[in-house]
């Protein structure tokens, strides 16, 4: 059985090689909270091993950042300077690799005023839109993976010691990202490769509408015009094929903003912008939210879903089968990137542009959303019946109770 | 007797209304080693709690820079961004103040070969040249200031255990940077108006030349053409008074590139480049260092000689009181900042256009030096004399055994 610093080791290279997938000579950016430095180092050493011209790490500091929302005026909230996507413009003509590392602990910003932390993530959602739409866009590669920190780790595993939490953490990490078995990257070609059939079969399918039903859950899901199903690797613009998030067992596609009817209700707590929220209920009507609560962290939420017009729409569509890696190790993750690939989500706010025939110029045309925000949760799971209907009015079966039903 | 929260809130409030002056309304980037991270949300706080509109906190990580130096290839240390240096110039153009924190480990990268540090400071130095021109003139107001961390507090108090030696090093901090008495404002007020006394005196006299004689030493330390004393607090071209590095002890000017003769020996050991330098003797002839030679760390002082021409030519003289309260502490740092707070010392490389009438446009003319490096070292002990040497070549006492003298 491998150590944990053997299993360490191929997780770094894992996200080099496979997230990112970094050529000789490519430049590669690197977001980490900071107790996170001992990966992002083992990160940089195996990038330069692997070619990088450049690592720039970006450390941040969650507990900075409630700092800050303690005590900023309104004004420092509001503020973005006028040059403050310029790096990350230049960074992205330049073919820049994002790698970012997610592990804080999920609540905390709880108690945090959450209007201030709204008007804060809007003045930089403004700022950085150009960003985010060429992110959104696959203009260069880029790649999330989870980090453990006691923080993070207290949350999942509440009943045990904060080092004893933290092993068994990395341990369900290295287990669904499929850092630990022999050879990952072949473990990744063979797993991109079966999420690509699927993928394909929905595409070739061309559904209308999707059709959800389960426990409080009763929603049609209308797709956007063209819509293109993706999952797996990704190739950007740069025509270099990596997987944008480790792990994944998802394949997603943009909704159209107005065609999206019923009601649904989320199957695991939403972490966003470091607040809990739980048990959240919805109610769509011609694709916006109009009735929404939570039993807990609903003003957050709500705060969330006045963003923007595109906020109470969706931007994505997402299907996962419930005997996915996460959803076996039976660990609430309280983490969307984790969480989101033990069930089937959707997300609120923009749509990726890689999901529309046409790309960023096609969005609107097509009916894919737009919105500062894009925030994803949690509605699958094992009871859940997917239908997918045609343009004819004929259904098919896509999922049967959480399974891939063709 | 304050307890160490209520010392270190003191400490975070003297650098934001002293060390950056910061004012209501202004804009901050906070330099910090990722272990300082709790120092850094304090300042934060002080910060938007006198009014800040932004606090830009850039973690860095010495351990990361390490990890680079070892495994990045020749062309990555070389690498430097065309765009790199535009961030630092939108904000010296919008007045952001710079609070950097000092106190990663001296040692940090010992055993790293010297030759790839300084292939890596080089392209930095090149860079950002256009920036530390910029600093160097006082565009905006900037100050450097210490913070405790293990790895260095290790260094400083080898026979306690860290937990101890870090409180002991904050508690020497705490003194040398007059943040443990009542009112430190008021302190620093009283402080700065004593050092200006000192080098209203020097300036008063224009000084030709500076003679150094001590063990081991026998320096003639030409002056430039129409130097400027500073010392203390400075009026940065915003129009604000700042003071630049806390704790400071220091009068110093700028010497004449070309008018160094004769030798002297380091009276502590310096740490260059994550490297600790020991028992440096050098001999100048015109100016130049011709012969260098140190007990440890040769090769990177040598390395450090070699950046380019002004590397091996003096950019700074400073004296310091040897019963200044560095001094009186009894501690040796292994930290500049600290230091050169102890003993007066001289700097290889660039110097301050601060020091010369006309200011970044006179430098050349003056006869003050250029280069891409700034480091100090310390050449002052408790049995050194310096003798003004005035233009007919008439001398006066400046310090008899450490002391000021007039």
């Amino acid at each position: 059985m491998p150590t944990f610093q053997e299993n360490l080791e191929r997780y770094a290279d894992l996200l080099v090689r496979v997230g990112v997938n970094l050529q000789p000579g490519g430049k590669l950016q690197l977001n980490a909270p900071i107790d996170a430095a001992d990966l992002a180092r083992l990160i940089a050493k195996k990038a330069y091993e692997a070619g990088a011209l450049v690592v720039d790490v970006r450390y941040s500091d969650p507990l900075l950042a409630r700092a800050t929302y303690e005590a900023a005026s309104d004004a420092a909230l509001d503020y973005f300077p006028a040059w403050g996507a310029e790096e990350s413009l230049h960074k992205i003509e330049e073919g820049y690799a994002y790698l970012s590392l997610t592990g804080s602990d999920p609540d905390v910003l709880a108690g945090v005023d959450p209007t201030r932390i709204a008007r804060s993530s809007k003045a930089y959602g403004l700022g950085m839109k150009r960003v985010a739409d060429l992110m959104s866009a696959s203009a260069v590669n880029w790649s999330v993976a989870g980090i453990a920190t006691p923080g993070w780790a207290r949350k999942v595993f509440p009943d045990l010691e904060v080092d004893e939490a933290v092993a068994k953490l990395w341990e369900a990490i290295f287990t669904v990202s499929r850092a630990d078995v022999d050879d990952p990257v072949t473990a990744w070609r063979e797993h991109t490769a079966t999420l690509r059939r699927v993928v394909d079969h929905l595409n070739e399918r061309r559904y209308d509408a999707l059709h959800f039903t389960g426990t409080d859950t009763d929603l049609t899901v209308g797709l956007a015009d063209n819509h293109i199903w993706a999952g797996g690797s990704e190739v950007a613009q740069t025509g270099i094929e990596a997987v944008p998030n480790i792990p994944t067992d998802e394949a997603f596609t943009a909704p159209h903003r107005d065609r999206v009817n019923g009601h649904v209700r989320a199957t695991k707590p939403l972490s966003v912008r470091g607040t809990l929220v739980e048990d959240i209920r919805v109610r769509f009507e011609n694709g916006r939210v109009v009735e929404a609560t939570a039993s807990r962290g609903q003003d957050t939420f709500v705060q969330l879903l006045d963003t923007d017009e595109g906020a109470r729409h969706l931007g994505e569509i997402a299907l996962v089968a419930a005997s996915a890696p996460v959803a076996r190790t039976g660990v609430l993750f309280y983490n969307t990137l984790f969480d989101e690939n033990a069930a089937s989500h959707i997300a609120l706010g923009r749509a990726y542009s890689i999901n529309v025939e046409g790309g960023l110029d096609a969005m609107a045309a097509s009916g894919a959303n737009d919105s500062l925000i894009h925030v994803d949760w949690m509605i699958g799971s094992a009871d859940m019946n997917v239908d997918g209907i045609r343009e004819d009015g004929t259904t098919e079966p896509v999922m049967r109770a959480g399974e891939w039903a063709f």
